[in-house]
């Protein structure tokens, strides 16, 4: 099973990853040379050989399954080309890893329960399923507790802006959003379900979400284009009795500051001293600003296609009017290159290859660059580093990944376990704060300054953290 | 935790059952004799001792988990007040086992692949998944091989008509189709999920399912109530390329046909030539004659809460106009108590107690009376068997339960698996047929017309006649 995807590269190919690699069945004479010619071949055409397992022996032949990283697919093809051309060597099959692992999904439905006899079926079914109906239909507030409304969570995409890829439809997100309930799982315990919505009109995905909402006890809205996605989250907000979260912002956001948090540790700077430059100022954009001025950042200068944002600009889109409004105290004015001079931090939420090394040298002293687009950030980490102090990118073939996946699953888990009504700032810091105490002082350096989502505390603290806060709301709420 | 419900049955309590059963935790003192008190008490108090586990004992006073099959709430309630008056026994703790197995829902979600490693994690989600993502934007029928659409089906409720608890709502609905989404994994290997819709509006419904359906390979309508429930299938059916079931219609109707097969087997007579009275013209009435029809049957009246439907009758409802053009071909007119003269088959689907002994003595010779109201059936069935060769209920506490359980999992497995994009009267009936056979010459009886649900081929034969027959339908549909 191979794939040809839309990769444009067809020069140099990225180093050899786990995410392309291809198990290549191959049949090849036994007792000769071939097999030692398989491994050294791989190697020539730049692949790594993971692994080597002969799956039959049959008198002359052997029936060799051969694992192997590719660097992409193009890659991959020409690694499997050079094995066919080995004389006596027969390529039988190629499977796609990755494409092996998404077969039917990645995840699936179990019932809690074993339905053996008579006596389950009576009470997970009918006829005993009726006294739980009766007690939710005289309480309702008791489907948080007898029903999967505990610990369900809604991943919600209209498929109109999935990944780096664009606009590819609900059908083509599904794989993303899977993999998001498989993390939820993983790393939370929440049972996830994802709703690829056939629609992109923002008042059929807010009834849509609305209506379905009775079975979940959150929302994670996700890959949804910039600006419906405000609109949807807003309206969602005000209209449901459970959190809405849109993780490309507020996850973002979320991990943005914990990581900007221990970067400043790090060249020990104070967030309420330094001064930032945002560029982006959609979905990613708009939520880090907020969460960073919610958490005492004063001096933050936002650039977007047009240059520094101010009141000066004559904008009128709204959310670049509040950005004028609340943004850029020293009044500057002019392009990126002009708003990066002096400052301490830059946060990229952008464009491939915005900035360059000199910029960056034109920064202060001890510099903290942050550039995120994904794949391809707006300055080459290696570049960055030769004037900046602490690079982060969005990617996990470099140190300091701002990967949302350190964030979502604590946030919900502590939503769920407060049977919080909806999510507000101080939850958002709360996380923030949990994720940036996992790297303790001792351990704390510019190539460390998140931890990684297999630190095995980091999932638990961020959910404490978050109920505990979201406790706090609630009463506040209450009171 | 106990759980007071609507029931009203305040005088005798039903025969003692496991979908009533407590576990009482009592503490007692050591080497008396009141632990002998506990089962004679409950015995005499009309209940039964299921388990008794010392769950601690400390010197001088034992803990005691005491787990009774009760008649109903109220029974229950009386045997903890007769436990409470023995002496020196002290009850703690009283838990309803039903729901302790609901709380917190029947079903879970599961990540098909562990999340060890980095690796792992760039396979199932990114930067893998980007390229899955890619195959399926190219070509969107990947979508049924690559994601959790390959085995989804979306169980889909307004709440309106839940068992027989009436119009209760999204949240209250939750509990039974979390356990049709159990029964569907259980049964058919299907990842189900439930989907409680909070609006009634058809317009709405319509649009949400069909916006949910991309992430599902089939729909199955739930407890929607009647008429509402025709028009939202039909126009879903119009719009979908997935299968949409009402199993309330046409579940009931498969599982009616086989067990009526199977009755006529009994009394050696054959499907075209018996007369057949149905009572009830609602979701499930109509679903049973239009299948009935198409099986063969020849001479049905139908009776609903006005007597015998006839075109003499001056109808406007449509559903009636067709059903009286349709049927009744002797044009017989009056009650439902002249139609049961001399007709072989009395199938029921509507009101508790409509018919008495004395009306199924009126009945032909070796009558079948199916009466499928549900709790209380249209005539006692012990009554029913004074006069009638063979009767079915709903009721699990009688030979020869209706029960759509030996339906819809293998349903939907056949569908699945034929990639199916409709579901046609062919399939229902190949369904049907399933059913039936899987009770053997040498196994049938007045009281085995029907498998047990957890017979072991039943759910398998069922998916394979389906898969067979959809297949067809495909098939015909693209010459």
């Amino acid at each position: 099973m191979t794939h040809s995807t839309t990769e444009s590269a067809v020069g140099a190919s990225p180093a050899p990853n786990v995410s392309h690699s291809i198990t290549v069945r191959l049949e090849v004479p036994a007792g000769g040379t071939a097999v030692g010619h398989l491994t050294t071949t791989v190697e020539q055409s730049g692949g790594v050989v993971t692994a080597l397992d002969v799956a039959a022996s049959r008198g002359d032949a052997l029936r060799i399954d051969l694992t192997i990283a590719a660097g992409d697919t193009h890659h991959a093809d020409r690694i499997t080309d050079a094995l066919r051309a080995i004389p006596d060597v027969e390529v039988k099959k190629v499977s796609d890893r990755t494409f092996l692992m998404h077969l039917g999904g990645v995840i699936e439905t179990a019932s809690k329960h074993a339905l053996r006899n008579r006596d389950d079926l009576s009470m997970v079914y009918t006829p005993g399923v009726a006294r739980i109906c009766q007690a939710i239909a005289a309480d309702r507030e008791d489907a948080r507790r007898l029903t999967i409304k505990r610990n369900s969570v809604a991943v919600v995409t209209d498929g109109s802006a999935v990944l780096g890829l664009g606009n590819i439809g609900p059908h083509a997100a599904l794989p993303v959003m899977e993999g998001k309930a498989a993390l939820f799982k993983t790393f939370g315990g929440i049972d996830a379900w994802p709703l690829c919505l056939d629609t992109q009109d923002v008042d059929q995905i807010v009834e849509i979400v609305a209506a379905v909402a009775p079975g979940f006890a959150g929302v994670n809205l996700e890959d949804i284009s910039a600006p419906r996605c405000f609109e949807i989250e807003a309206r969602l907000r005000e209209r449901l009795d459970i959190p809405v979260f849109h993780d490309d912002q507020h996850g973002t956001a979320i991990v943005v500051l914990a990581a900007l948090r221990n970067a400043l540790r790090v060249v020990e700077k104070s967030l309420e001293d330094v001064r930032v430059v945002l560029v982006g100022a959609g979905a990613a954009g708009t939520a880090i600003l907020r969460l960073l001025l919610g958490a005492g950042l004063s001096d933050v200068v936002v650039c977007d296609v047009d240059g520094i944002v101010s009141t000066e600009r004559g904008d009128t889109d709204p959310t670049l009017c509040w950005i004028g409004e609340n943004t850029n105290p020293r009044g500057v004015t002019g392009t990126l290159k002009d708003a990066l001079r002096d400052a301490d931090v830059f946060i990229g939420v952008s464009a491939p290859r915005l900035i360059d090394a000199a910029d960056v040298e034109t920064m202060a002293d001890d510099a903290v660059v942050f550039a995120l687009a994904n794949p391809d950030p707006e300055i080459d980490p290696s570049l960055a580093r030769q004037h900046a102090r602490v690079v982060a990118t969005g990617r996990s073939d470099y140190p300091n990944q701002i990967n949302n996946v350190l964030a979502f699953p604590g946030i919900f888990r502590g939503l769920l376990d407060a049977h919080s009504h909806g999510i507000e700032v101080p939850v958002l810091l709360a996380a923030s704060e949990a994720i940036a105490a996992c790297v303790e002082d001792d351990e704390l350096n510019a190539d460390y300054i998140v931890p990684s989502v297999f630190h095995p505390e980091v999932h638990h603290r961020v959910a404490d953290a978050v109920e505990k806060a979201a406790r706090a709301v609630e009463k506040a709420h209450e009171a």
